[in-house]
């Protein structure tokens, strides 16, 4: 199927010279996100693991159909302050300044194996940090799937002891 | 399926005097997640509806599901600043203060009709708030079903002209 159609791109957001890659055409086509879903399900079935693991906000569009059609753990990874029960935490560089990301203490179990599912892999910054999160438990990545990979921001630099998969490239 | 043995309460969360239902329990047990998606479909099928709206970010977490396993439009309701196409947008009071949230001005077609899903039914401030959203793009919320509804809140004194399911009551 062709995804790449149900994605827009809308200059200059969230700032000038960023083009943004808009998948709301896609999640209002019930045929092409089923399709998504499918890939993504597809993609992954010779990765092992026991949860998928969800960053805020969009990650949860996808990942959690994923965690319904496959059966698997869910697990949310958010901004301080979203989590209401005992919290890891990593902070991570953005280009200004830094950010935070949380997941629930008792969310993975030890040795237990995760994979990151999101819409956009970008510099692969918040993925990365995200797999430290995941290592704070002594759990483990073994796999990440996005819709989009901005291939042009080497992503895969920083993710290299990891499998990464994703369905459309730019 | 017992779904209130995965609803942790958080006494003080966000701030004191509250006590918030931690869902996070549910999303980590998969037979669990799947019997909550699947009962809402069950609850949800003499419902006439076209798309299906979740509030920013945990009615993602079910509203995605559901829209995979119905094959309806799914259709994100975001606060400001992150959704990156033309908007329409509503504000309205919270107990102290007021919040906005936003939806693409095409994200809807005129005399859709809609099914709402979050994860928590408290005031129904916010899903009366979506409501008049919805009704700025001249479509129409024929359903709203959560997982949880605080019945103590009287969300339903808001939505009198709307049907009203939930899973869990408190």
């Amino acid at each position: 199927m062709n995804f790449e159609k149900f994605i827009r791109d809308i200059p200059d957001f969230p700032k000038p010279g960023i083009i943004f890659k808009d998948i709301t055409p896609l999640l209002a086509d019930p045929e092409a996100f089923k399709g998504v879903i499918d890939e993504m399900a597809e993609k992954v079935k010779d990765i092992e693991f026991d949860a998928i693991l969800v960053p805020e906000a969009r990650g949860f569009l996808f990942g959690s159909a994923l965690a319904y059609k496959l059966g698997k753990k869910l697990v949310p990874v958010r901004k301080p302050g979203k989590l209401p029960y005992e919290v890891v935490e990593v902070s991570y560089a953005l280009e200004y300044g830094e950010a935070k990301i949380q997941m629930h203490k008792d969310a993975l179990e030890k040795g237990e194996k995760v994979l990151i599912v999101d819409d956009v892999l970008a510099t692969g910054g918040t993925i990365k940090a995200i797999q430290t999160l995941v290592e704070k438990l002594e759990a483990e990545v073994s796999g990440i799937i996005c819709l989009i990979e901005l291939e042009f921001l080497n992503p895969r630099e920083k993710l290299d002891n990891v499998r990464v998969e994703s369905i459309l490239k730019y």
